[in-house]
């Protein structure tokens, strides 16, 4: 079963967009540096967003400059308008992630558009990478719950997909935007989108949070629906900013023993990892999000190498 | 899928052997209480061990007598020896666990005997509790990992399961006794006690830990297994004395949520069950091992009934 998995790192982007204290570009280089020792080879590296909604990522320029010099990573930027994708494109970006919510009322509070506005824009922005031959990600954001509109559709999800890929030949990510996700869900949707559209699963992503402990439960249901790609922060970063209270994103180093454990290749060092998570933890002053870090302080059996020192 | 699952609250027992601070009869009885109220059917209530080893458990027939009050409750107590059996069955409980480790190092550091002498007084238990007209229940520890051997093969837990039925008629707990299992091990073990020795999976319960945020992907792995019987513990107290830092137990509120929001039928009433674990993190001076918790304190979207509240 050893297939591989890739785990996208997007610390630099989600994990660090709602947090009040501002990193410095020095520092989101640095953790991207650590996260490139550790084998990481996708990484959201910044948001190509208005500074005066994300603070955090008015350093977009200046990161995207700075991860110049790792070389054999994809590297991505969210992009939530035209001026952002110029922006981005300006900046020597060539992966892009488009965002756009399942929940209409989502999509506005977020983007200050509807969702079928949404579809619009993925219309002109894919004309335009295509010129420009750069590729686009496109992530949806409250595909299973919705802080106001409540329970997702699978319905709903898989009828966004259709629209999509009439309009955009790359990956989708299927993200759980405040950790509501249940497992059951995740597995209908892929059902419905490989019967229905013919999607082939690895054309998806899977974008998980852990406010409720179901990270790994939802990871699972999408490694059993053949999903290999899955999006996560490392020391559990992030959140929703809709949601009060809702804490990370689903910790990479949680993501990776995990997957290692199972026998997934990931080709990530994990004594490298929990160095960034280490890190990373340090541009928070919330309580870490994650498990391994805290197990790992502590001296707990088995941390290091989950599998492998079970062998020993 | 209205599918009914059998929660085993084992805070009283498993989530507080290990708190230094000791909670008074009048503080476990009055969690047992909360729980009873939330709609717990099965709650293992104490450990009929000797207060040296485990002063905690000191009270255990206070606690035995405190519970005559509670009715349509089945209680359990811990007996690791023939003395904890006698005053077991003194204080007049009628069910009782029977514990025993997959790793025979394990089972000398925690029992002081061999898995083999664990076996031996199981036979002599059994006869016991047949004649008296009590019910055991056998718990396998270490049976995905061991702190001091590491990985446990399905094998070896399949063999232990087959001496076990030999010797003993009723229910057979897995435990993943540090939080080092991993879903295919859980789905390995099922198949293997299906296959080889027809063993209905009603006769089996799991019971997991959240060291490493695993705890509700086994339980899935569990389910979809067919196993309808899950332990965990109120604000997750309780972890492993073998493994410093080890956090807790699967949190009782965090599998309600799961099972609830998955359409299976649990009974519980999640108010009244977080009521329950606000006043069990009481008992703990670390910080909160759960999730639900957590985000209703800080008031996160969706928290209360969270299939219920999507509908809305």
């Amino acid at each position: 079963m050893s297939e591989r998995v890739n785990v996208v790192d997007v610390t630099p982007r989600d994990g660090l967009q709602n947090e009040k204290e501002i990193v410095s570009t020095r520092d989101k280089l640095l953790l991207i540096e650590k996260l490139a020792l550790a084998g990481i080879r996708e990484i959201q590296a910044t948001s190509f967003v208005h500074p005066r909604w994300v603070p955090q990522m008015a350093d977009a320029e200046a990161v995207a400059v700075g991860i110049q010099r790792f070389s054999g990573i994809r590297f991505s930027a969210l992009v939530p308008n035209l001026k952002g994708y110029e922006r981005a494109i300006a900046s020597g970006i060539r992966f892009l992630e488009f965002v756009i919510a399942v929940s209409d009322t989502f999509n506005h509070k977020n983007l200050n558009r509807s969702t079928a506005e949404s579809l619009e824009l993925l219309t002109q922005v894919t004309k335009l990478a295509q010129q420009d031959d750069v590729e686009i990600r496109v992530g949806f954001s409250t595909a299973f719950h919705c802080p106001f509109e409540g329970e997702i559709s699978a319905r709903a999800v898989v009828d966004l997909l259709r629209a999509t890929r009439e309009r955009s030949p790359w990956r989708i990510a299927i993200c759980d935007t405040n950790g509501m996700a249940y497992p059951d869900q995740v597995t209908e949707v892929l059902v419905l989108a490989k019967s229905e559209l013919k999607m082939p699963v690895t054309e998806l992503a899977l974008h998980f949070h852990d406010t409720y402990g179901r990270g790994l439960a939802n990871t699972l249901a999408g490694l059993e629906g053949g999903v290999r790609e899955f999006d996560s922060t490392t020391a559990g970063l992030g959140g929703c900013p809709y949601c009060p209270g809702a804490s990370g994103n689903l910790a990479t180093e949680d993501l990776v023993a995990f997957l290692d454990g199972m026998g997934y290749e990931t080709g990530i060092d994990m004594e490298k990892l929990l160095d960034a998570a280490e890190f990373a933890n340090g541009f928070t002053s919330r309580p870490y999000q994650g498990h391994l870090l805290l197990a790992k302080r502590a001296g707990a059996c088995g941390v290091k190498q989950p599998k492998e020192s079970q062998l020993a």
